[in-house]
């Protein structure tokens, strides 16, 4: 345990907070030694401050923590952020200020231009970004990001498919209700039914798809020149959006090409064989009618992302289904592998 | 009672056959005179020969009647039929060839050039093809169908905007449990699950939306030159497909005249209004997160489409949601609305 | 329209307003002309005050009213309350004080030894109690109310059995998640799960059931005497309410007996032919998997109750399934056919 | 590897079999070498053979295995049976003459006078009845049953309070669909709803609660002298038993010392420390609302069960709920433990 790099949870009473407290059970490199939650909460045991909404119980390590105030004081140098998103902005800035890597699930700093918006497996590379926001805004520290849930699940099925040449992407979600958070989803709205709307959702899906596959050149990203189109649904499952996914690319592969590619994906989380990385981080199926929510989700820990029924589309190629745990692959894990990156690049040294 | 016209429902039995009995429960034009259904059923109660599995009890009326092989002999001249498609084809035939007509439901004859696949609403003038289909099949009576439940929902809220030249179409369904018949789903498949799959509806969805869509010009149909892709799904909803769709069109009509072209689109069936037309056709919503399957798949008995969330695709230029009762609308009230259809014509004088 | 009753409905913009809103629409006796809510709602259109929930959109006729503040001022003498518990105590007395008849589904007054608390075919004799509360408050008007949803299904399970002597009752309710209002049950909390808890409930059947049961002599009621346990339950059922019901009796009736009693009971309401009076209160079904949420919730449009699986009980004598609608005859229904029954017997006058 | 005892599953390729084959997958004792199934999957690779319904994939050391014919042969001592009850009387008792330890999930043999119908934590001296089995039926070999799901969920909710004297029972479950199989439970039947009956599940809960709790002494069981009566129901549950208890004891501790003894109970299974044997067979939940079966179901990988809201009823003095895994606790993990009683009680050398 001494050699463990301590870290803290910024956050942590929220469902995202909870997700991380789970996501870092038993990490070989990290110990979650500071828990940060709003004014309320300050000072309290964290049983205490929580309303634990995950299944099973409040990991035993963590119950009897007492809560911090959200400033960086005391806090450790590294700093996973599950803050909603209207408090998140300046909360995240001072602990970057203060040296401080943030690694945020947040939405709020993924979009601006000096700011990482990380899958490791995709564009490690995009780290490079942080010498840009270090020098932009005076800072020892920095943010990094993970993109939305959704984003995520539909970038990783995409990443492979790149060096084709992506032209255009079409993608309906149907997404699993922990999206929501908690209390989130009333159940009358969403028993039996489907709503075919999530505020905010299709914007972010579009533009972050973007970024993620943009390329680094001089300090920067270049946005990848493709146009992106979602339709965003919640549909009636605990855990794991399903998206189907058209998309049209310069080349032609063959449908056995693509699944090919897929399948043999990888990148350097797997190369370094980080602790989080799934040694398949995008498994194709071959049945029919999968992949599942239900049936997939858990994949290599809800680290691997799982595409289906890859084959042609009539209107733009190719069309395919993709599945991601959304709060672990899609927002606890995710930023967990972001942090793990950050190591084994030396960052953290 | 004694001006009504008698009819009989052919796979009486079975879970569409119980939808045709409760449709046409107090129908103003027919009377439910006849049931049809396995020789392992002839000659029972239908209260003994049918399992029910709809919501409430076997309509008294019906109960008691007594279930008749699949043979015309002394049946009705108007027959719907509700047969599994392993079986319907011999035997729809055999009844047009004794005169009958047969408003089916089941997919066996959808798509050959001679026989109608209709919507009132949208191409009540194909129903031209009855007199090439008897002539070239030397009948005196005709087989009349309806489109597959997902087609008649995509092609309800696609038919308004024909003017406009529809070119491409690229839609996700999101189909309720009932779609999949008794005891289809399985509910270990569908319990908080997403099955990105149902065998065969794809290329269904995709070859009728062209035939419904298409022209009928010298007693044959010429099939819309549009492309479509579809990708489908089972949900975890009693009742209603959703579906989201894309579409391009060949002119550049704004968002508001597509929203009035679509609540102001009307048919035959409203202009002689027909005992089951829904007054609007499709309904747009105003509301962000509309339709919703439970919430409004029951919109004028569940014989009106509802569209939603019309808006700019950056793909193919719009998109929306749409959504309809997949057993009312998609299944015997279709077939029932096509029947009204017929008399209206004086096709049953 | 004219010789309709106007009346109003305080907590108009809740879940349960709405109900009654619902419930009222096409009434043949009362006219919904006032509605009133919080301070923060009233003057403006009822569409802006309300976040409507329900299935369907607000009622035409609804959705322009003016929404009153909580005061009687110009509201009409008979008015429903939906209001919270939090606020409905005061407020509904105020309203009683002003010569008001409050047809109350709160829980506030229900237990208080002068305030009915009415099923009208269990105990329309209960109403004599109004005397009392009149005399003991100094009132013109009135409270009367409704029980709690799950001990009016349980309630109408027991009361055709009382002439054989009720002693003991335990029942486990499986109840719906439209019972705890909106947005109520989070589905993070419901979706494929139970929760074997619903905070006072259970309480609440076991002292209501006494009271609704018991005799009205000489201006007050004689509780019955009969011990009743429960264990109250959510599902993730959206409407309906199912209760397993065990009973120990004085007589020893045969199951047939007990059968024929049920399905033959009758109230005031059948007799006087009250509007929303089911032609029979009670159902027995025969199927053995049956009543079921889903399948029977809307017998008599939700009005009637239904008892299936009348058996032996090794522990207490008899045991039973009894389900009902939880927001019409558990909530919204109830309060209205209370309404009617006060008109029925002149109290309106 | 070469140390593990090989064991073999009858009725592999149904849903409880492959329960078995997700159970022993990675057994510290117990190596799968043998699958067993009817004539027509014989011969086939178990790939081919099954129709994989449980979450992820056929484990990779199973997938090629040959699936044999349902005799004795070449197949290990030690089999687990997970047939069908309409095959597995015959079928069970052709192993167990040719001097195979059948440990079985299936109900046939359960209520057998010189069966065990085991829980190891309860009833672990019941295995004497073995020498009862094999005097009366000539075997070298003998069958051990575990009992139905639901059963072992209450019965390891009373066994702590035994020493106080249990007198009656009046329990109502909330099932799970996976403990109706696959097909099992069609989606129409139980989405949003609930299905107040389960064929022949009540007499099993009350007749083998007598036995499991019942004594053994001179070579066979006096059951246990108490009154049970269940009302059994299916819920939209994946996984988890919840069982509402009231019981009547013969002594009257207090609420106190009931949870203590049901949180402090232990068994063979714990002092031997047996591979899948819980640390604890019973846990005690504090949060009123718990246990819930999404969030608890997987207490100590589904081996221990939880029981919570310890509390006083009115009518027979005590109730609770309790909750367990019904294909873990309930099914395979049961048999796997109880072939490991077997084991250590020197049964297996």
């Amino acid at each position: 345990m001494k050699d463990k790099i301590e870290v803290g949870v910024l956050g942590a009473t929220g469902m995202v907070g909870q997700q991380f407290i789970n996501q870092l059970k038993g990490h070989p490199w990290f110990e979650l030694a500071w828990l940060g939650a709003s004014e309320r909460s300050a000072g309290k045991a964290y049983r205490e401050a929580a309303n634990w909404t995950l299944d099973g119980d409040i990991p035993v390590s963590i119950a009897d923590q007492i809560v911090h105030e959200s400033t960086p004081g005391d806090a450790p140098k590294l700093i996973f952020s599950a803050m909603d998103a209207s408090v998140a902005g300046p909360i995240e800035q001072s602990f970057a200020n203060a040296g401080c890597f943030v690694v945020s699930n947040s939405r709020n700093h993924r979009m601006e231009f000096d700011v990482p918006l990380l899958i490791p497996e995709v564009n490690a590379d995009h780290l490079g970004l942080i010498q840009t926001q270090r020098r932009n805004r005076g800072w020892n520290g920095a943010i990094i990001t993970n993109p939305n849930c959704s984003t995520i699940t539909m970038a990783m099925g995409l990443a492979p498919l790149k060096p084709f040449g992506i032209k255009t992407v079409l993608a309906t979600t149907m997404q699993a209700i922990s999206g929501a958070g908690y209390p989130g989803m009333p159940s009358m709205d969403i028993l039996s039914n489907v709503v075919p709307y999530i505020g905010g959702e299709e914007a972010k899906m579009e533009s972050e798809t973007q970024k993620i596959l943009g390329d680094f050149h001089d300090g920067k990203i270049a946005h990848l020149d493709a146009t992106v189109s979602t339709h965003c649904n919640r549909v009636g499952v605990v855990d794991g959006h399903t998206i189907a996914v058209s998309v049209s690319l310069d080349q032609s592969p063959t449908i056995n090409e693509l699944k090919d590619v897929i399948a043999s994906f990888r990148g350097l989380p797997q190369e370094k064989n980080l602790p989080s990385a799934p040694a398949q981080p995008v498994h194709v199926m071959t049945m029919d009618d999968r992949p599942q929510p239900r049936k997939d989700v858990l994949l290599e820990d809800g680290m691997a992302v799982s595409v289906g029924r890859i084959r042609e589309c009539n209107v733009l190629g190719y069309k395919f289904v993709v599945l991601s745990h959304n709060t672990i692959r899609g927002a606890a894990g995710a930023a967990v592998l972001n942090a793990e990156l950050l190591k084994s690049q030396g960052l953290l040294d």
